[in-house]
């Protein structure tokens, strides 16, 4: 068997079984592996970076790693936006990056890069096979790495040589790492913080710490200790809604989450690290923690979140009921013209439950994640890294994860434009995805942004810069135009119609809502 | 002023006055600063592959770099891949790559990436600002860099605080450096070649060698030695059609290229180098050139071939007159249903004088080449890097650098979805292109390439990760989508009034051609 066939192999053996695909030349050998492999199935994609927010998307709803099939190191380029996110995701992922033949490189051929000084910023880990036989070592090494909790980044750069060359054979699975856990004297100082603290206190969750499971331990100790639960502003994965433990989450602007944590005296951390600005702004600080508080980091996002909320409610003795759950609540919405308000109120009736929202609303979503706390239970995936065009691609990963959920893509035009190609994919697929674009025709965000960097009286060509209207977008004819049938929606009735039937059916729809 | 007043200001005083420019909050100053520079145009494009491609497409044919605006890393990221393709057709090009403000750096805020190291792999030079005043000084710098002959990426990298901080001021162009000769004793080296040498002669040529003037030279130095002019596959920018000196080119396949040059016993290099296989194939290979012909580097891609070919020409006491001028010639097309051939047959006959083709048009396109040779003068550029998604951003780019003149994009459709977005900013500027899609619903390249490194029988799953038309992409919805009006032909007729219609009226066009 040749190193393609052994690496697939051996990738297969590790369980995976997912590849999102955007081949070249270089990859012919990979691509008739995977074709040779029946128990690995291969999605294309008609860009990278809908590949890598794809493979980011299934990660963080399957737990483990879907393996990219990407050409070269102009389509890895092309992926980093999203293998970006995905690495701020801690989610599990391998790439198989092509590369040419190991005697072809000194003669740079014309799309010779390194491939390697591409790779390295927006992976945990970063490997050249030696041999072919080396190849299938390789694979295996990336599954440990991919699975290292909660998940890493890990790619493996392919010659093509080593690819088309016999001789190889597929290894077994290596024994995965277990997760790091706290020590009990962190265990034993957060406990102490949460009991004799001043202030107010607040427990900050991210990473894995917003599951279910882990929430209600969350919550346990908030009935304990009085403590606030609030989480981290891009989760990865929250699990929320009816039925769940709620948590606040951070506001975005670095002023309000600055004005929000005021309070806390406090804060102990799990999951994830002490919240910093977004961006800097002149004269706005970077750090949002209050002066004085007590932090304590009690998990960080790579720490065992489950054992280290476990012990802590045990050092606790907390009660066996949390605090609160969350209880079922539908919005009424407004009729008239579309509004996110509206959006979220009937999402908040309609949604079934264990749906997964993709949430890359921006500033358009705002008001969608508030009114859709008391919604059927559901996942809620955001923009972990901030490069956008995560939004489409992500669905299409989670939706190849989990075919029986309803998935929803909640989308701002502007970032929905850097990944479009993804609705081929979810036609192709036939995935239960509903895309909603929130068509506001601007980078909203960027409007806003734009004072608070100091910028005053901006001018024509400053505004038509973050202007989306000349011409505007029609996303209803660029969705059928890659085959997801589309409705336009642009009053409350009008899209909840939409909705009910978008939900009403399997496969892929796309809203266009005019705000 | 601040830190992006005076980085623009130096730019424009060096002479850049368009920004290809997709901005996001830490970019914000440099968005004030060109609103308030009157002198500096600015163009949008909703995706970063867009605005690199459409620089590079702008400095082939302006011969002088515009500059790109890009958002931290994962912006640079999306834009690495036409990056990529400029570097190897050595476009003039500066990119401007916000980051975070220095003090907000180790935060490690969501967005932050390594932004160096994102830029090394596809930038001939990278620059991070040190201060307010030393922007100013990095954009001077940055000018030169771009200017070497015949072009360099220059990148810098701009943290937002520097963009803000008051108390720097415009800079005056630095002197610009002279493009390097060839030393007397290559001349002499070459002209002994060509005069004294066995076997059949070639003159092979690239880079800036395959403008109109430099042409005549390397004509008369045909007529003088009888050696045949070549030139490599992928041209940056090709002068060619009526009343120029035409070239042959160098076929794409290895096999056919290493046959194509087998009969000669002597070939002179000038603006590139001695070419190979695109890619590695197994038991075929890379190098092209026959063993055992003497190979003469008359010029490099980095030296001035306009002096080399003159010097030449003078050591070889050439006529005066090139050997060969290429006739008009009108190609009749084939009626009945649209074929590559007959696209190339009524191009031929219709575009007019000084359009410019921006070629991506892969295998689909291979007829349309060869049928243009006697169609009035035009520019001929190519996918010089191998990264696909070049094509419209490309004619973006030619379009706003010569905005009376016509642009044509030859698409295939495979690669016109990585940078669709494209459109848009053609609708927005009313950009003077016609876009030809050439949609044969598949990755028809990789379904040749399949066999040619050794894959037998693949089966479904390879082929359907070839394949395109599952769903079937309807072009002219995505193109009215973004606002470009759009005609489908499946006839020789209907695409023959389809230019035409295209032809007669100033502004973006589509054409879906259904092969």
């Amino acid at each position: 068997m040749n190193g393609a066939e052994a690496f697939i192999g051996t990738l297969k053996a590790c369980g995976v079984d997912v590849c999102f695909a955007n081949p070249g030349t270089s990859e012919m050998q990979l691509v008739a592996a995977i074709d040779r492999e029946p128990g690995m199935r291969a999605i294309l994609g008609l860009f990278e970076g809908v590949v890598t927010g794809a493979a980011d998307g299934y990660g963080r709803m399957a737990d483990k790693p879907a393996v990219t099939l990407l050409h070269l190191g102009p389509g890895l380029g092309n992926g980093l936006a999203n293998l970006h996110n995905a690495r701020r995701a801690a989610t599990p992922m391998i790439n198989m990056v092509g590369d040419h033949a190991t005697y072809h490189l000194h003669h740079d051929a014309p799309l010779t890069s390194d491939v390697i000084s591409v790779a390295k910023p927006m992976s945990d880990w970063v490997r050249v096979s030696r041999s072919e036989r080396d190849l299938a070592q390789a694979g295996a090494e990336a599954f440990c790495i991919a699975q290292s909790y909660p998940g890493k980044i890990a790619t493996v750069i392919v010659p093509a040589d080593h690819a088309w060359t016999e001789g190889s054979a597929v290894l077994e699975p290596q024994p995965l790492p277990a997760a790091p856990r706290s020590p009990d004297s962190v265990i034993d100082t957060a406990a102490e913080a949460l009991k004799a603290g001043t202030g107010d206190k607040c427990l900050f969750l991210g990473g894995r710490a917003l599951r279910e499971e882990t929430l209600v331990l969350a919550g346990r100790i908030a009935a304990a200790t009085g403590a606030r639960l609030v989480c981290e502003t891009f989760p990865a994965r929250l699990q929320r809604g009816a039925g769940r433990v709620p948590v606040e989450k951070l506001p975005y602007f670095g002023e309000q989450a600055e004005a929000f944590l005021k309070p806390f005296g406090t804060i102990v951390f799990c999951g994830t690290e002490p919240p910093v600005s977004f961006f800097a702004y002149p004269d706005k600080p970077s750090w949002l923690s209050p002066a004085g508080a007590n932090l304590v980091r009690l998990a960080s996002q790579r720490e065992d979140t489950y054992a280290a909320l476990s012990a802590l409610a045990e050092a606790l003795e907390a009660p066996a009921e949390p605090m609160g759950i969350q209880e079922r609540a539908i919005i009424p919405a407004e009729p008239g013209k579309l509004s996110p308000k509206a959006i979220g109120a009937i999402l908040s009736e309609l949604i079934p439950e264990d749906t997964i929202v993709s949430d890359e609303s921006a500033t358009a979503g705002l008001a969608v994640y508030g009114l859709t706390a008391g919604a059927q239970r559901h996942d809620w995936l955001t923009l972990t890294g901030g490069a956008i065009g995560q939004g489409m691609p992500l669905a299409v990963g989670a939706a190849v994860a989990c075919p029986h959920r309803k998935v929803i893509a909640l989308q701002a035009d502007g970032s929905g434009m850097y990944t479009n190609q993804a609705l081929w994919t979810m036609a192709r697929e036939e995935l239960d995805v509903t895309t909603i674009v929130l068509n506001n025709g601007s980078y909203a965000i960027l409007n806003i942004e734009l004072s608070r960097v100091g910028v005053q009286n901006p001018g024509p060509k400053a505004l038509s810069m973050l202007d989306l209207t000349r011409p505007e977008i029609n996303w209803c004819q660029i969705s059928e135009g890659m085959g997801v049938p589309a409705m336009r929606a642009a009053t409350s009735e009008e899209f909840r119609n939409a909705m009910l039937e978008a939900l009403g059916t399997r496969g892929p729809h796309l809203i266009e809502a005019i705000l």
